[in-house]
């Protein structure tokens, strides 16, 4: 952290994930300025609220809230929260509100989420990737419920750092201290790559299955049938990592499964999307690791067979 | 069909395949028998109805319904034409109403349909298999709705004849001949197992896309993610068909595929099952094909995936 100021931050989407996580840096000390679109007017007059069965009920009165970036203060730390189907539209949003050499954090799940970012993000802004490992989603405008957990492990994607590893690692440490310091667990990680495939091992089953089955964990890990798909979709998640060249132990999902079984009942964010019929995020989970791991020749045809399955509901949910 | 009286003709569950060719039978001047359960008191007195596209109104009225098997004649021909799922209650049924030598044919699809029903026939019975290209469904009690199509492929399964090649050989064509003195396209196959594998790769894609996205074949056959899906499930199945050792032409499949685009807008029998909470018939169409082709070293995963997921939604939807 060093020895100045505290690092400000910014929150680029302030949905469950950026606004919870805005709330614990703001409940730590930091100064937190949060990014809205439509739920502006609600946050300036009620400010955030996370309703947390592990931090009780916390509320941020008044939230530092703002309906445009160019009304922000320039952020050493830029969370973004949003969908991945929408970072293209947050690009100037967040070059305004960058400071110089800031660093831009994409809290997002899936593969390859950081590229299309990358390509319009000037050179002088690092680029991190995040992995949340959450059970949150939002009740209402400005009003987040938090079921369970909270870690984020960081790795950095790319920008000045990234020809030198131990400015790269400094950096990626200096934002696990964030979190820690707001009293999450959070994880430097060597290998972003290796962090986002292994964070699939995860989502791949979960999300999908909630959407295609219309069932939360707690009945997904109860039935034999979809007990054995979830752990068929994690055994092909680790033969595409492996292709790709990161090795994630079988041990690895195998505690996934297990400490699912002993999470509360949870309808992942895709079910949420499904639900309000925004669009699914299969871009990053499902087609980025597909032809990642085909690109590398390995077939995974359950993932492709439910791809293609939550594709057709994806055209025709709405 | 030699040159004695027409045989007489037994229908074991008068759904919509049982009554649809009952009533073509009956309407080609055969002497048929139809045996009911719930729907008995609507046919004694209104008869059975079947709208149909190509046949128009046909009213089959009074119908020789029969609510116990007792009361029947003995039969020379008995179509089954219920659920998979019920035979081994509806054996007592046949063996009551089936006259010393007479023929049982098994209209139902999916693989060892009629391993159930052998084990508890009397040796004397002659066992066949039918697979029906259709489009019909009942639409209330003794109402059928005809929609298109109409062929029943027919071959010997077991019983006296196993071992004459020739006898069996000439029972099939007795049986292809009675619908086709029906007006309806029958053919005689020399190899059972071949046919419900032919069957299958109709039956496996869409019976269970339609429950599993809850759309019939016209979006089905629109979106280019579900269609890749079913060429794939096709693909599964020819592989499996092979590793068992009955080879299907890849020209088929596309046949099949390509006759389902022209085809008017069709709900498959699955799916109705699925909107009335009947069980699904999943052991027939999923568990035994994959079975199969498993003891023959062949895994078919996007099948077992799609049966994974529907064996949720069996268990979940009633």
């Amino acid at each position: 952290m060093g020895a100045g100021r505290k690092p400000r931050v910014g929150i680029i989407g302030t949905g469950a994930i950026g606004g919870f996580y805005g709330v614990m840096l703001a409940r730590a000390g930091f100064d937190v300025h949060f990014l809205l679109r439509s739920e502006y007017p609600a946050v300036l007059e009620h400010g955030l609220q996370v309703n947390s069965s592990q931090h009780g009920k916390l509320t941020l009165k008044p939230a530092q809230a703002y309906a445009n970036a160019e009304q922000m203060p320039p952020c050493d730390w830029l969370l973004v929260g949003a969908k991945t189907t929408s970072n293209l539209d947050l690009a100037p949003a967040i070059i305004q509100a960058a400071a110089t050499d800031a660093k831009v954090l994409v809290l997002q799940n899936g593969l390859d989420v950081e590229d299309d970012l990358r390509a319009v993000l000037p050179d002088s802004l690092h680029l991190l990737g995040g992995l949340c490992f959450i059970c949150v989603h939002r009740a209402g405008p400005g009003q987040i419920e938090h079921q369970a957990l909270g870690a984020v492990n960081l790795g950095y994607h790319s920008g000045p750092a990234s020809a030198d590893a131990t400015l790269s690692q400094a950096i990626v440490e200096e934002g696990a201290a964030l979190f820690r310091e707001a009293g999450l667990d959070s994880q430097a990680m060597g290998n972003l790559q290796q962090a986002r495939w292994q964070k699939l091992v995860w989502n791949v089953p979960y999300n999908g299955l909630s959407v295609l089955l219309r069932a939360s964990t707690t009945p997904l890990m109860a039935d034999p049938a979809s007990r054995e798909l979830i752990q068929d979709l994690m055994q092909e998640v680790l033969q595409g990592a492996a292709a790709c060249g990161h090795v994630i132990p079988a041990a690895y999902a195998q505690q996934l499964f297990k400490s699912t079984e002993h999470m509360p009942d949870y309808w992942p964010s895709m079910y949420h999307d499904f639900l309000h019929q925004r669009p699914l995020e299969l871009a990053a989970i499902y087609a980025a690791p597909l032809a990642a791991a085909r690109a590398a020749g390995c077939e995974l045809p359950k993932i492709q067979a439910l791809y293609q399955a939550l594709s057709f509901i994806d055209r025709h949910h709405a």
